[in-house]
């Protein structure tokens, strides 16, 4: 498909051979602006690497399963094409697994086993665990992602990425706080889960706490058992629900973006204004945020470069090069239009 | 995982063990409602398909390659989620290939083939081919999904699946027309792409001449080939370039709904209101256009019974089975909030 070589294209950008293979394999120790150089290069030149290398690499296994729990989020649905882009450009092969609502992600990864030879497990979404024992019954290499572990002494050690759930929810509704709401509603996902939507609503918990403000249970909602989790329908009626209630309240906090935009529609349909007459704050940092109007203040999860570790930790556990047992990432409050100050007309009454 | 068999699936929907088999496999000589109460018990029950028969089978090579061009777009990622899931029912396992926009996508399958041992290949987008000699080097069967293919004589049939897009373009921007819209903007792909942006580029031309306007070139706007293409991105830029240029139209149609929500994001800033200054329609039939606000008018492609049938005809391709040459589907206009009558400020200049 290309004639051109690795040669070429050090030439091209007046650096070695190896710092191309640096850049092409993600290496952590590259200056950057080299490594977007090098990366034009490639793409512009459409560079292929070596394909009899290549494939004799490829004939061995170097299968990769990627297991999903939560396969219609657009959130998971970015993470994984960034998988399959990483994972290709390494020469691994990308297998798919749903992982289906009620099931657990052990036991499909334990079947997968058998049937497949398999380099290396990545789980994306799925439950948190009190201990890591069910993932010590795996023979191959695994990573968890999004989704952060205890380590508990004598265990094997989880290698995981993900950021802290509950201080970033924290941080979103103490912002919400600081715009003078008191009557903060959640839509989350039920405690029993033990998914991701128990610790942000944890982090809720915390940020009334230290803004002095009495949690109403009343404004606790949970996502309907009958639609998908985290979806945008999912937000639209727990809302239509909300509004109708009567119950008071100024700010919706979603627990997902997709749940946030149905959030909106359900407020924007009623008649009122966003953030006018309530605020909606959601979490991810989907794109989409941007593009919705108003466009939605977010938690920005840096998912860039936590699959760049997770791909990383996962080379070098299948290497069996040393490697962290785990990596918390920062994410970013980022504002936008659908949060304002609260409705003072309901404010008094927090 | 669970000890319930197909026996007891059988005796507790009051049917044979055919029948319940029929259903599984997605065979269409059943009655629908059976067919849903069968599988209601499966999930409910949580049946796994007898995991020896399975293991029996899946240690055959029983790959199948998805090649995906334009993996960014969530009317992609919703047809290749649905195909992870028909497919894996059908005890195959799915490999996610991407098709860089540079690249050709018969050319990454023949390397594919190199180096995996494949049972089939699904094509998922890609541009229009005069004809299918390139096809014929493939040496496993394979399907496109959601390109039509012409059959030229003496050629190999190609099988796909799609909808008529000049067709369903035509019939939404009739429908514009229909609201007195005479200044309607597209914005497509690049002729030379030869995706569906031309077929639907051709389906604008013909609704336009059916209502006597003539084509203004000033109003045919083209994506961006630095962004995504079909993205929101794509959209939201290229509208805001339409807007400062002082064109008067008073209708966009989008060439699919993620760029349709860019062209809404565009209007609602610059402080324009849709449908009454504006009136934007998609195409695909994205869920998230109903979440949007204003929801947006789209076409609604049947993405369910297009895979559905794409896997029929894939699976008969493998097993030798009779299998027709092609099948066209036909799309829904599904009209939302934002088209309205064009505005009569504008209107009188078409």
């Amino acid at each position: 498909m290309s004639d051109i070589t690795i040669r070429d294209i050090a030439k091209l950008c007046g650096v070695g051979v190896s710092t191309v293979s640096r850049a092409m394999n993600d290496h952590p120790d590259i200056n950057p602006e080299t490594k977007a150089k090098i990366m034009q290069a490639i793409e512009q030149h459409n560079y292929i690497p070596n394909n009899s290398a290549r494939n004799l690499k490829r004939s061995e296994s170097n299968t990769i399963a990627l297991l999903m729990k939560g396969i219609d989020n657009p959130f998971f649905q970015g993470m994984f094409h960034m998988f399959e882009e990483m994972l290709s450009r390494k020469n691994y092969t990308l297998i798919l697994q749903k992982v289906g609502f009620d099931e657990d992600e052990v036991n499909v990864a334990l079947e997968l086993e058998k049937e497949k030879k398999l380099k290396g497990i990545i789980f994306l979404g799925g439950r948190i665990r009190e201990n890591t024992q069910d993932f010590a019954l795996l023979s191959v290499p695994y990573i968890l992602c999004t989704v952060r572990q205890p380590q508990l002494p004598g265990e094997r050690a989880a290698h995981f990425v993900a950021i802290d759930d509950v201080k970033e929810s924290f941080k979103i509704v103490d912002y919400l706080c600081s715009l003078g709401h008191r009557r903060i509603a959640i839509i989350t996902s039920l405690q029993e889960e033990r998914g991701v939507g128990s610790l942000r609503y944890e982090g809720y918990c915390k940020a009334l706490e230290k803004n002095g403000i009495k949690p109403d249970p009343g404004l606790v909602c949970y996502m309907k058992h009958n639609l998908a989790s985290f979806s945008a329908e999912n937000g639209y009626a727990v809302t239509q629900e909300l509004l109708a209630s009567g119950k008071k309240f100024t700010a919706v906090f979603a627990a997902s973006d997709m749940t946030a935009i149905g959030v909106c529609k359900a407020i924007l349909e009623s008649g009122n204004r966003i953030p006018q007459d309530y605020s909606v704050a959601g979490f991810d940092g989907l794109n989409l945020t941007h593009f919705y109007h108003p466009s939605i203040t977010t938690i920005h999860q840096p998912i860039d470069e936590m699959v760049k570790a997770a791909v990383r930790m996962l080379s070098a556990l299948i290497e069996g090069e040393p490697c962290e047992g785990g990596q918390i990432f920062e994410a970013r409050l980022e504002i936008q239009e659908s949060t304002g100050p609260a409705n003072s007309a309901v404010r008094t009454d927090g």
